[in-house]
């Protein structure tokens, strides 16, 4: 297999080419980073793109959803559909309004959908959506049974085309406006876990599962 | 003017309604707490989502990208589109794999796009896009240049139909499951600012800007 992804109409990077990336493990890490993807479609006459948790295992990706939800529906039904993740990683503040910008890393990527109707490969792909909520979660919970199986709709995007692209680093102002009274730099941005809340339900303590997210410094430290 | 928007099928909540509002602060306290949306609309044969930043002004909603921009083209052109914004506040880890969820407030919504060509406007809807940056941030840069706004193409949106929708609290475990040895509970996620990092440029130190994310604990501390 080659290391980059084949370039489409859909998934080329037009502006700022120098951002962008069609290595299959940039994709691959970001996507593995981010907690959701919007999944765009077009549902009747509607363009939605809808927030969504996903799980990747090689180039398939799996998303899942009520039996009856449209999106879904719409996409095996050979709608065409992409899926965009982002992942926000700071505040660029220029000197000037213009070259204000973010730091950020994108994923879009296109590919053939379908409903994942073999029970073992279901089960395969509702444990790794599971594991994306702690490191081996699956195995700290009750499997589905069967019904629960049965009402979940589970659909396999297999990537064909993506394209990453990604900005970092500090304000690129003009040389005329480096004088000018103004704070120029970076605030960086991350998504950050506060102390887990126990279910108040709960009747007697069990170990608290490692997330994917990084602990707030306060609650590390406590 | 109604306190909720008018309900469209491309907004309507049909799973979990008891989730959704429709009302126009839930919709415009999501919006004014993201500081990027997904625009999803048709480019030629595929539907794109695009991330990027937006400000809100009353009922409109201000875009904006590059000249050529091909989505930001399509908008205007008449195609259909729609804009999600998705804040995620938290894993909700149940007892069963089944009830793993998320907890999140999100918002779709529909409307009218149009390039804004009013110049007058098009500096307003630069200074509300700059301000999303910190607080009166568009008063602490160099206004644009001519040449500046006229390299930006920038599309309102009026807002025509919108809705939200919002898990927000503890799992939801079946009865029979609550005795299982697992950890139930929530693990909340926010969005946070590490130490804002000076342009190594910067010739003299100016005052760092209010910025519309809560700074990290340790920083604060500093």
């Amino acid at each position: 297999m080659s290391d980059a992804y084949p370039i489409s109409d859909a998934t080329r990077i037009k502006r700022h080419p120098e951002r962008g990336s069609y290595d299959r493990d940039v994709v691959h890490a970001i996507l593995d980073e981010a907690l959701l993807c919007h999944l765009a479609c077009s549902v009747g006459q509607h363009v939605i793109a809808m927030p969504t948790t996903f799980a990747r295992d090689g180039e398939t990706l799996y998303v899942h959803g009520a039996i009856a939800n449209r999106s879904l529906e719409a996409l095996v039904g050979g709608a065409p559909f992409s899926i965009t993740v982002t992942l926000l990683d700071g505040l660029v503040l220029a000197r000037s309004a213009f070259h204000h910008s973010m730091n950020y890393r994108s994923v879009v990527l296109t590919g053939k959908a379908r409903i994942v109707d073999d029970r073992e490969e279901k089960i395969t792909a509702m444990i790794l959506l599971v594991d994306r909520f702690g490191r081996d979660r699956s195995r700290q919970t009750r499997a589905p049974y069967d019904w629960e199986l049965d009402a979940t709709k589970v659909i396999a995007v297999e990537i064909e085309h993506a394209s990453a692209k990604t900005r970092s680093g500090g304000p690129i102002d003009d040389p005329d406006d480096m004088n000018l009274p103004y704070w120029a730099g970076v605030v960086p941005l991350q998504l950050v876990a506060a102390a887990p809340v126990p279910d108040p339900e709960a009747r007697e303590p069990h170990p608290v599962p490692d997330v994917p997210v990084q602990l707030l410094p306060r609650n590390r430290e406590e």
